[in-house]
């Protein structure tokens, strides 16, 4: 489906115009999980899921039949800054092998029926070093929002979202600094594992980036523009896009809960239909959460990316579904209690 | 296959004799895992079980093909003592909706593409109120121990056993007091939903049978013989089959593990095939699975018991495994930082 803006004021405009989920299949769904074999609430957060869903779906009684796992790369002018333990050229190779299969995230989403798709945007035309300026222009993010929104099946009743792009934590960490506060170091982790050497060279490229552009970031979409990354804005795309289809998104870890997070900036409640796959052990990927009052379903320990963490719960969330849809009720069953 | 005990004694050999992990296998696993394309540690524990679960298989490079799910259910005498919120006879009620694939374990088991066998255990004949006198005989034990052996698939990969009974949180309380201390009221909890005043008998009902039984604890097989119950029995019988077959085990809930952990108790190490599926919500689990030094890999606020938690973290597993034995090598991928 085409891109519905040409510019961030059309694009803030789609969000705002995004559709909510339907109550009446919510309510239908949480009426059908009280008379479910079970004591009350035995199942845990597997009925908030299920009930989500089906709002979310329009179906009190859904299932997943076809996730999307969608990863986006891009290259980052700010690994300039020396921010990252691995060489900016990994970003390709990568690429080359979640495109032949062997990447941790083929085989999470191959384990978990989904589709996967790969985009790479521009790899060989980094951004521009976000201490130096910004690092998109606006028709550079504009289209990269693009890239994302037009690469959600709109068949798709599930959507996750990673990323591959050496030094993007950097970016994230600036990304998050700028929407809700605190310090540089607050937000710079050790991403794919940076020494204590690389990770003061993090700290201090976020804290230009917060100088440089201090007068530009009360704006969400200009601090994706100016702090993200392709890769990143791509993501906010794709989720918008899912938004408007009233596709249910799993979020990933770190980066990609900061490219998200310039969505429920820029819009209260334009991520009220995703959830968070997992906690990330990059460190500030909790207080991240904890902004956007998400709380993981995994905490497993990963940092990869890729849409890893999310890929992972995708399983979970079919099993909630599974339980609430195809559970006998009391009456069904003969069982007391119900 | 026939269990190879006629007695405690016997089956407390068996527990001696069982075999450990192949430790080439694990070793040449963790080969591997150090040239896949991630950074070190990036996929956090899915590595630690990828690793463990190589080990007990004795292959390098293992998948799960065939994961069997058992429920085994079993009445309780305890239930004299108004200690559930639900009548006896829902035992029975839920082994034929087990039967007829209604509950939540069915959908669980289906949903991890495993096999799922329910195994009712002389429902019309409770064990013995355990504040009045031993749960059960040692034939009595000795049989429910077997019938839980016999119940394993030896061409299973994957071992979830999962419990029904009412009353059985009772008894779950009971025994884990007795094997790790600590007042009735450190282990008893709400089970599938008992108000107040149930709570204060069941803290009672433990109470009085750690005081009867007191000259008897120091023995964990006598703790589940006295207070125990058939399924609790037919659970530590099937884990104790499984290790000797080297099939990893996946531990549920409250119930389950207080049943594993005589095992645990009777011989150190008995439990090292084994993991925690997940947190249960139900009060006492975390302070069990400490106790044992088991990390559960789920949290998501589960109290059901049937081998739900364990289930819901079958597809976890299977998704590490597919990382480690599916993705390519840097050698492989042609990736830089291997």
């Amino acid at each position: 489906m085409p891109a519905p803006f040409t510019t961030l004021a059309d694009f803030a405009a789609t969000l705002r115009a995004a559709p909510g989920p339907d109550d009446t299949a919510r309510a239908d769904a949480a009426e059908r999980n009280s008379q479910l074999t079970k004591p009350p609430g035995a199942l845990g957060r597997l009925e908030d899921l299920a009930q989500w869903y089906a709002g979310w779906r329009g179906d009190p009684r859904p299932r997943i039949a076809a996730p999307q796992v969608i990863v986006f790369a891009g290259n980052h002018g700010v690994t300039a800054q020396g921010v990252s333990a691995f060489p900016a050229e990994v970003t390709a190779q990568m690429v080359a092998n979640f495109e032949h299969g062997g990447a941790a995230i083929n085989q999470l989403a191959k384990a978990a029926g989904a589709r996967m798709d790969v985009h790479a945007l521009d790899l060989d035309r980094p951004t521009a070093d976000f201490t130096q300026g910004p690092a998109m222009t606006e028709d550079e993010v504009v289209a990269a929002l693009g890239v994302g929104w037009e690469a959600v099946d709109t068949d798709a009743d599930l959507l996750v979202v990673g990323e591959m792009g050496i030094g993007n934590t950097t970016s994230a960490a600036a990304i998050a600094a700028a929407l809700f506060g605190g310090t540089a170091a607050d937000w710079a982790g050790r991403g794919t594992g940076v020494d204590d050497d690389g990770l003061a060279r993090k700290v201090a490229a976020v804290a230009a980036g917060l100088t440089h552009h201090a007068d530009a970031l009360g704006d969400p979409l200009q601090v994706l523009r100016r702090l993200g990354g392709r890769e990143l804005a791509a993501m906010a795309g794709a989720i918008a896009a899912a938004r408007a289809h009233r596709i249910p998104v799993i979020l990933d870890g770190f980066i990609c809960t900061a490219a998200a997070a310039t969505l429920a900036r820029a819009h209260d409640g334009a991520l009220d239909h995703a959830i968070a796959g997992h906690l990330s052990a990059e460190g500030a990927h909790r207080r991240l959460l904890d902004a956007l009052g998400k709380v993981p379903l995994l905490d497993l320990g990963l940092r990869l990316g890729e849409g890893s963490g999310a890929a992972l719960a995708i399983p979970i969330l079919r099993a909630a579904l599974a339980c609430h849809s195809d559970m006998a009720t009391f009456a069904e069953a003969g069982v007391a209690g119900g």
